[in-house]
């Protein structure tokens, strides 16, 4: 995927990204909850089906680790990618649930001066479902390398 | 673990829990990354000893699910989440390595007038490795129950 890598340069302020879908099963939504978030309304459907969200829902940090792996496939970032330094405002609009298909709208919001051969670039992500309800927001601010020289 | 459940009016602004630890195993690294974040610095160690962490490390989003694991065992908001709205201002300070253990300190940072049985509590976060180092910082926003009347 090296070519579609954009390094600190190529990125402007404005550009605007759409991934392609992942779909969440039952099955992964279980697992997820299990090693991180053991709560009724991820791990157990007859319970969650009489809680407030009338059925299982994806754990929050599921969704967020789903955005994520979306935000990679785009392979914008495959060899220009430095690290994470964090995540600013992120916030779960909607529930997901088994089998909604995701898909993330990605925007550059921000750009640092580089230092060092990297610069940091905030991402404003915007994860949405099948019916084109968005489920989650946030951004992430990112160390991303300049140009190789 | 009902017995430790605090309902939203238990909670008090400056409120601190310690949470006991959790080992990060470089199995549950590597399957985390495939699953959600695939890039070498978290997939590969023969790659990411040449890279700028020497080593392999964790996924800053499987960092995130293992302290908000460490939060629900403290066994506070077992039978009064309602649910979490989101997460502000998460940082990743240091790298987490394989045979890290992971411990995280709470602190009740906030709190919105309830209504509806029930009110925003912000919690602030802060995760440490064995040396005492912190790794990681987040503010967690999450709806709390009132007592049941």
């Amino acid at each position: 995927m090296a070519s579609t890598t954009r390094f600190y340069e190529d990125f402007s302020i404005g550009d605007r990204f759409h991934s392609g879908g992942r779909t969440v099963t039952e099955a992964e939504i279980i697992t997820f909850a299990h090693h991180f978030d053991p709560q009724a309304m991820h791990l157990d459907a007859q319970s969650a089906a009489q809680g407030p969200f009338q059925g299982l829902i994806a754990s929050g940090f599921h969704t967020m680790g789903i955005a994520w792996w979306l935000f990679l496939r785009l392979g914008l970032v495959t060899d220009s990618m430095f690290v994470g330094l964090g995540v600013n405002e992120l916030r779960w609009l909607k529930p997901v649930r088994p089998g909604d298909t995701l898909s993330l709208d990605v925007v550059v919001a921000e750009k640092s001066p580089p230092k060092n051969g990297r610069g940091a670039i905030t991402f404003a992500h915007s994860l949405q479902n099948q019916t084109d309800l968005t489920v989650m927001t946030y951004q992430s601010v990112n160390l991303i390398l300049q140009q190789p020289r």
